[in-house]
């Protein structure tokens, strides 16, 4: 089974690397684009036919590694 | 106008930040976890109604500054 996993700054925590994006991209002209807010995307493949199995995991996974929950919220799909 | 953008690294690219993950879960019971791919997800308004207009740019920026096209692939959606 696929997880495909987002993990995103909550809203209203700074997001620096997104201001820097935001800063280079006016820079190079897009001066339209704004609000840049940078995230990380993972895919990984686990072992685990029941879905509801590898949802637990992939949940757990995501709080207690790929997620700092304090400041960061996560969403996942599984296929 | 919202983008939607997630930057991931080619097929057979090597990724040692997934590995790193991937040694990380094992090390904390999630052994049935595997193929750790690490990518990049990136939310941005971009002041620009026409849609088509809108994808220009970011596929521009993408180009320009978000993906390194040698080893990474892209992809977006407008809302």
């Amino acid at each position: 089974m696929k997880a495909k996993i987002h993990v995103t700054l909550k809203p209203g925590i700074l997001d620096p690397q997104g201001k820097a994006i935001e800063h280079a991209l006016a820079t190079l002209g897009f001066a339209n684009a704004g609000n840049v807010r940078m995230g990380k995307y993972l895919e990984l493949d686990i072992n685990e036919a029941a879905k509801d199995k590898a949802e637990a995991q992939v949940k757990a996974m995501c709080e207690k590694l790929l997620a700092n929950t304090i400041i960061e919220e996560y969403r996942y799909e599984l296929q």
